[in-house]
């Protein structure tokens, strides 16, 4: 303990979870902050949990037929107006580009807050006939909105993301491949980020701008508020009639082709931080954690400890799994805690009296647990408790959300969870607009979802009293 | 033949280079062209040519300690002008953003043509000590230069690149590095896109805005003219003094950090196209072929041969090759031209005979050459064949680089050299730009670089008659 405290402490949860996070962003090393307002630097550790999101969703949307494009980062303001929902919703956040080079622009460019423009306006030269259809695109790029309040990976003002459009001939086709890429990423967040989710679609006031349809993966981070988590939308065919986009079918007539969108940003780690972190730091999921294991070598002037250290991270290495050796000249404790504020999953101990009895020391950064193994066994004992904690986060991440989900029948069951608790409330809507704003206005509480998954938990709206609809998840969100 | 034509043709580089590299791009579906003037589309078949590069650069980079981070696309002007021969090269073709959201910005903001005054922002906060040095960071991105004349890869206003940012306590070590990436750039492209290079050093006149020195690798396209294939800057302590970066040594005193930066972009793909395409299209080194092997099945209706060309996908996918079965219902002739078109490296034709017989028929794309193989050794044989390919299609284009590198000693020499051929041409230089100035002037011929490998083939400058101090490679170029 004493030498814990050589690291910086952060604050902890309890005392105030948004200093909390702020602390473990820095801490942890993933961030700076620029000269830039509202926008960050992604730091190697920070970074680095983005590509090991990247490589694993690529190879996923690989796996079902998505291929990789880029368009460009700038739309035509005229480009951006051609459908009316689409520009009212995202105008007001945009950057303006007005020069370029040494003279004004002709017409103004936004840095695209999101490419759906952009993509019509390349299906208009691609998609002349059913046989050019459907188009499975995507790319990974950065997007641009003007918030006013930022906050690291939640919120800023430039972000990183992926963006997929596709293109196809029919409404169906376009709302199974919706639901479809909304299952993808429901499955990565529980299988890669052990973050579980509850998958659903938007109301209509919180749908996307120029979508028929949202839907929505909605996690529940510490603090009881909700993370929309990763967006599927199905357009219709709206955007193909803004655009003018028409293909020739089968029966030789002129049609209209149906359009999807969806996308998942450098917010999933912010999800990561604050499902899994704790008051040591950041805990981060085997399966994207840029380091896995961290060997920290006792007494290590000794002969044969750094040597066995690094014998131990090639064996390990040629399994596939990423290790570091931490050489440097700092003490075993201060080493156990910066490895603990980094979020590394796993800590191997090796010192001279481990060597002499053929084993090491292995610590578990999820719980803190601690274990002997025979240096024979290590290589497979490692592999096994990588899976055992990828496993056991996702279920205590599970067990904690159902912990927060709470069910309200009435008003006032509703109005007295969210004054005293926090968490998903369900609980029933009438299905008007008006309920939605005014839970909003009262409680600053919104509607995060109408869960595939539907009960009945009563038979009238929980703002109004009107017949029911539909079960709604409400939350606070981020 | 007749089937061939079926297939749009492509004008022949003889007639008339520039419409057949415009051709290329655009038939072998790389790119696209968008109502955002100055700016493509990379297509599917465009843009996995890039991710290909990218994963395979990458990894060389992390093999020699490079960390990714990513930085903003916005450059505030006051940050832009802090390095005075850095704001006079890049002011004049930057794109400014003017208004954020509803509201004019209270200072302009470029969007980022290239970080160095962002990295150097970023590393006044994180250099203080010699501990902290050095950093060898890169980042992957897209970067806009307000260019007037634009081309598909070689020149647009966004492009795609990475850029590789470092900072160290010594010269020395700055010195090091900058050299280490410009060898690795030339490594990678003869190991990876077949394409050889000559190494060395621009003159001052030439040089990056702001650097001490640039380095650069120079490669020869088909037509004769060099194409700038990766640069590697040393700026000495130059932009640590203008933004005041300091770090306390270990003899504790205070001193500024030397800085390096190092790029390559999306113009690799031009110069793959312009290195080793023919007159049927793009010709794909197998390195970096998305698609290595395309099976052609002939008389596909009949039982039996789609099956056996899935089987044989899936043999050879096991084995880590690229591959993909043509079964649309065009015409063997016309998938073959298409193939060809798109620069797949091995063709692989097997009908109702071939698998009677046992085997199949092989084609190569960069020579033409057919040969027959027995269905058991199909899987050895296509590696060794692609391993041919890329060795042989190096050796070509080396080959054909130096027939065209030409020794000028005179200036009547030179002069005639550039009249009648075109390609590089070795020639002595006094050292004073005057001269080069002249020659650009009366010639539109510049100097490529000093090359590492010196020689000396006449005493006096070609230009002016004094007194040389170097072999200097000059040519026309993109």
């Amino acid at each position: 303990m004493a030498e814990k405290k050589q690291v910086e402490q952060i604050t902890s949860m309890e005392e105030d979870f948004a200093q909390w996070y702020t602390d473990v962003v820095k801490k942890a090393d993933l961030i700076d902050y620029t000269s830039v307002k509202g926008c960050m630097v992604f730091k190697p550790a920070g970074y680095a949990i983005w590509e090991l999101i990247q490589k694993q969703m690529d190879e996923r949307f690989k796996a079902c037929g998505v291929e990789n494009v880029y368009l460009p980062m700038f739309i035509p303001e005229s480009l951006l107006e051609k459908e009316k929902d689409h520009v009212e919703g995202f105008a007001p956040e945009v950057a303006w580009v007005t020069q370029g080079g040494l003279a004004p622009l002709q017409e103004r460019m936004c840095v695209r807050p999101t490419s759906e423009t952009l993509f019509c306006d390349f299906y208009k030269n691609e998609v002349h006939s059913y046989r050019d259809l459907p188009k499975v695109y995507n790319q990974w790029c950065s997007v641009v909105r003007w918030e006013k309040e930022t906050r690291p990976f939640l919120r800023s003002r430039e972000f990183l993301w992926q963006e997929g459009h596709t293109i196809h001939a029919t409404f169906e086709e376009a709302e199974e491949r919706t639901v479809q890429m909304l299952n993808l990423y429901a499955r990565f967040c529980e299988e890669i980020l052990a973050i579980p989710v509850i998958k659903g679609r938007k109301t209509d006031k919180e749908k996307f701008a120029g979508a028929e349809a949202t839907y929505t993966i909605e996690a529940l981070m510490h603090d009881g508020k909700a993370l929309q988590s990763g967006t599927s939308h199905n357009f219709g065919d709206g955007f193909a009639r803004a655009f003018n986009i028409q293909f020739t079918d089968r029966d030789n007539t002129l049609k209209y082709p149906f359009q999807t969108s969806w996308g998942s940003t450098t917010r999933l780690i912010g999800a990561i931080i604050m499902v899994h972190g704790d008051d040591n730091g950041l805990v981060l999921p085997p399966k994207v954690a840029p380091t896995q294991v961290v060997i920290v070598p006792i007494r290590q002037q000794q002969e044969g400890v750094l040597e066995t250290a690094v014998k131990i991270k090639e064996e390990l290495e040629s399994n596939g799994i990423r290790v570091k050796v931490d050489d440097t000249e700092k003490s075993p404790g201060w080493k156990f805690a910066e490895a603990e504020m980094r979020g590394i999953p796993v800590r191997i101990e090796i010192g001279p009296k481990d060597i002499e009895a053929g084993k090491a020391v292995l610590a578990r950064r999820d719980t803190g647990e601690k274990s002997e193994c025979a240096m024979a066994d290590l290589c497979d004992t490692v592999k096994t408790l990588l899976d055992t904690i990828q496993k056991d986060m996702l279920d205590r991440a599970r067990e904690r959300r159902d912990r927060q989900t709470y069910t309200a029948a009435t008003r006032e069951e509703f109005e007295e969870i969210f004054a005293e608790k926090s968490g998903f409330v369900k609980a029933m809507w009438c299905g008007d607009v008006a309920c939605e704003n005014e839970i909003k206005e009262n409680m600053a509480v919104t509607s995060r979802c109408i869960p595939f998954e539907q009960e009945k938990v009563s038979d009238v709206c929980v703002c109004c009293g009107r017949s029911a609809q539909k079960l709604v998840y409400w939350g606070r969100a981020y």
